[in-house]
């Protein structure tokens, strides 16, 4: 990896690190979400995400989007990223807003008179199983970002056909650059016979990662959320000495809307670039389950694993964990709780995380 | 219950509280058996035991017989119950040395001009719906036992083919004496098909239950078990001071044999008194989950329970328990360990706990 190398962009990774959700509960709390979760490795999963993009930007080109609650926790997770590297959304909204704020506060720091960097979105609670591989494919990305002024995602190509992900279909493919294509269409999550169909029609997986030079997402922010530009060019062109509170108040206005759906699926300068890197959103106790090995043998918490008769298990908890006679399920302990699910039915335990806020039982969440 | 009623013997009931197992682990441990945990009440098993049999007898002809490592809980748990009423084993044998040591202790406080009582041998760790009844029948039981010079066990009207319990077959009935018959023959465990033969044939459920009058019991000890016999005679002639000395070397000669195969089944002097009053062995967390309720939506430890879409558990936590999307088990925790076991599987239970004593894991047992 040389960044080095002249007619290359600078790369300034954002890692969007400001989600929450209860699909890991009990081990996810609400001051604790799945990117400060020690899931794939022994450090949170957004320490990993930093950890692999810092060979391609440096410590002091990455930044970090997350939400006030998250702030200390991300910068004590984060030492080697600088203070000032941390941008904090005041107010819980979805990727549009992030990525806007984000694009508003590092359009700051550009110095007019060398080249535009490339922003790179990235998630910071995914699992990447061949990082040099990711890293050629930001690097290559990045480039075509620069050289063609586009706006770039990953697709991943599917290792099977998920009902989990948005899908990206393919339009017309642009010569040269390694299988860079223009986006046909942006694909909601399918179910199962669709999926396999989209599978059989080369469309790839929406893994949510974006690159592009600012001045392209001023543009297209301008074109499709015209609203949304106007304010987060009060946050652009804010006295440093009013940053704080024009943001304070521009961002809880802006609607909660994704990226994808605000920006990406109208853009016509949105460009996709095939990759395989072993990534896994890393979306369910299944997943992590299938990502320690099939029949697993092991605790992912600290505590021994014993047992009998009982194979295709994700197992993550402090005292001895003792299994009988049973297939297929999570066993997880927290401080306060432990859950017992049947792997695959992550909709019920959302449902049931619901049930416990309506039952009063908010602590545990 | 009127014991004070003439010609009534005075009952000595026995409660058998010295055995260990594994069928609860993890709540039961090697130093917190079954008869020492709550689970049918507030109270250990020991204690709800106590306090049904209190009414026929008083504490001061209660006898507690146990193991010497549980001797010191076990008079915790009992503070009613005299110093002097506790007969502990030195070493574990079966329930044969067990009825031999309490028949030998008790037999020196029997005055020898006053009419001779009955012991009543019970377990300690089963569960009684109707303790009035149950009174009701060791009462008659015990008159059986002196008017007629028998070995009296309770047999218990099967209310399924049970394959985890001895089976008694009927012989002669006795006339007036409200069902009692002699014992034909003690069928082991049987398969389930062979349950539901016995079940069609009026055999009984062997609840390891036994009364009679001291002198036949040393009268069966001679004739089926004549070297236990000499042994015991030992413990009854010794000098006081001796008493110890010759309990510990007796007792650890004895052999390790059960009451049914030493004694019961080769009695002639054996029969059985019919009867019914809500007894469960309790051996299993299944069992449990029955007796709480199917379809339970407590949980039995200090924690709450939340379900998704699960039912037919036994919950035992001291944390909050959650379950998704599953059915039929047990989820139990303790101090240090956490079990989650398919309900039914206990043979499977057995085998962990097993597999866990080669392991090395013998701090968990």
């Amino acid at each position: 990896m040389n960044r080095k190398k002249t007619n290359q962009p600078a790369l300034w990774p954002v890692l969007i690190a400001g989600g929450s959700g209860t699909r890991f509960w009990p081990l996810s709390r609400k001051d604790r979400p799945k990117q400060l979760l020690c899931l794939t490795a022994e450090r949170p999963m957004v320490c990993e995400a930093c950890r692999i993009i810092k060979p391609l930007a440096g410590c002091g080109n990455i930044f970090i989007s997350t939400s006030r609650p998250l702030a200390s926790k991300m910068k004590k997770a984060l030492p080697e990223i600088s203070r000032e590297n941390f941008i904090i959304e005041p107010v819980p909204r979805d990727t549009a807003p992030a990525i806007g704020l984000a694009l508003a506060m590092l359009s700051r720091k550009i110095e007019p008179r060398k080249p535009e960097p490339v922003l790179a979105f990235l998630p910071a609670d995914h699992y990447i199983a061949r990082p040099a591989a990711f890293r050629k494919v930001l690097t290559h990305a990045a480039d075509c970002a620069a050289s063609e002024d586009l706006l770039i995602t990953i697709g991943i190509r599917p290792s099977f056909p998920s009902t989990n992900f948005g899908y990206i279909q393919l339009g017309k493919k642009l010569k040269g650059k390694s299988g860079l294509a223009m986006v046909k269409r942006f694909a909601e999550k399918p179910d199962a016979a669709l999926a396999r169909r989209y599978i059989r029609r080369g469309f790839l997986w929406n893994a949510g990662m974006f690159l592009a030079r600012p001045s392209l997402l001023w543009r297209v922010f301008a074109r499709y959320q015209p609203g949304m530009f106007r304010q987060l060019k009060k946050i652009l062109e804010a006295p440093a000495g009013k940053l704080k509170a024009t943001v304070n108040s521009v961002f809880s206005a802006l609607p909660k809307i994704s990226f994808d759906y605000a920006v990406m699926e109208q853009a016509r300068e949105a460009a996709v670039l095939p990759a395989e890197f072993g990534w896994s959103d890393i979306g369910s106790y299944k997943i992590l389950g299938e990502l320690a090995g099939r029949g697993l043998t092991r605790n992912l918490g600290k505590g021994r694993l014993v047992l009998m008769d009982s194979r295709n298990l994700f197992v993550h908890t402090t005292k001895l964990a003792a299994v009988v006679g049973l297939n297929n399920l999570a066993l997880v302990e927290s401080d306060d709780a432990i859950l017992v699910m049947e792997l695959g039915s992550d909709l019920k335990l959302k449902q049931l995380v619901q049930q416990m806020a309506r039952q009063g039982l908010k602590k545990y969440l």
